[in-house]
């Protein structure tokens, strides 16, 4: 694998069913918004017009059986369109772009919940991405109990929302292992503490990671 | 790569534009039909109610540039949906399977037609169908003019038909050159004579190989 090169205006938002993601998502935004930059915000899967009907093959319940390589090969294509299309070309011009869930999600997802083959998504990474991704992803985490009772107050559950428990608290386990692989990009914010806290926190995070990059003029 | 295996009663069509694949689909369908054994008959991209919406998805002409490795992973994606849910089961239980277009079709299309990495095609040839194919694949052949004008007379022309003349010029090149490869399995029918001539040339080839799986028992 190539020397991995971070965008330093590149930052995901990750984490599992109930998080808080949308809430958090918005609050970033306007701090980053704040900085005068231009700023991209997206999401995964989906992102350009073709990705984000890829996402509404992944996500719709459906009668067939989808083989779990396919699933996994139709998120890299629709990443692939979405990192060419949208988010390489607004790093390339300096702009920040704020992703909600991004790589780590296949991580967690269809490596830690499916179980497919780490190495497989390693090496679909790296023809799409080409080693690169984002400086900064901040990790949105709750115990699975929590994240499911609050994210079954929303409406109807998609393919993904639609499994089992011990599928969720592999995707969490995943999660919680690669921000301790990589404490400098990933940072795990608590999300079971009231959201005023959880909002401190991410505001606390991101705001040094903008400070960094706006002092040292990073491009 | 882990040694290939030939399905025997797999087989294939493959050909460019206006080559006459359907009307040969359907007289390779009756003589397989008459051996008495199950048949399935289908085709890539497509082959499932997701593969076909996949197919949807890369034959829409759309003002989005699509990728090209994104438009590879789709395919792929497909292709691993249709392999699983459909192919290997049929094959699994002695059925013939007769698919109009497969992975020759990708070295042709995105390696050839698109300059895509042919080892990029062979990675994820690799990990979808882990070395299986057709014993057998008819390639119907034509000089591109000729297929072309003969395409020209049909609807409106999908993503691909809307290419270049040399982006057809190097998918027949890429087509004759496996076919040179791989001359046990791959046999190219002169698509350029009268379709009665055509189809006795299909005929003879399909045959031979029926009755050599038959008298040989091959399972």
């Amino acid at each position: 694998m190539s020397k991995h090169h971070s965008w330093p205006r590149f930052i995901t938002l990750e984490g599992g069913e109930g998080v808080g993601k949308s809430t958090n998502l918005a609050a970033m935004a306007e701090l980053l918004r704040a900085t005068g930059r231009e700023l991209v915000v997206t999401r995964e899967p989906g992102g350009t017009p073709l990705a984000e009907t890829i996402r509404e093959l992944l996500l719709a319940p459906r009668d067939e059986k989808v083989a779990p390589d396919a699933e996994l090969l139709l998120l890299f294509a629709g990443r692939a369109q979405h990192w060419q299309q949208v988010i390489l070309p607004a790093l390339q011009r300096g702009a920040w772009v704020l992703c909600d869930r991004f790589l780590d999600a296949t991580y967690a997802y269809q490596g830690g919940g499916r179980g497919l083959d780490v190495g497989l998504i390693d090496s679909l990474s790296e023809l799409v991405l080409k080693a690169q991704g984002p400086a900064l992803t901040l990790l949105l985490d709750v115990d699975v109990a929590t994240g499911m009772s609050r994210a079954s107050e929303r409406a109807a559950l998609d393919r993904f929302e639609q499994e089992q428990l011990s599928f969720f608290e592999r995707v969490r386990a995943s999660y919680l292992a690669r921000a301790e692989a990589e404490p400098e990009r990933m940072k795990r914010i608590d999300a079971g503490q009231a959201l005023a806290a959880v909002q401190r926190d991410v505001a606390s995070v991101l705001s040094a990671h903008i400070a960094h990059c706006e002092i040292h003029h990073v491009d």
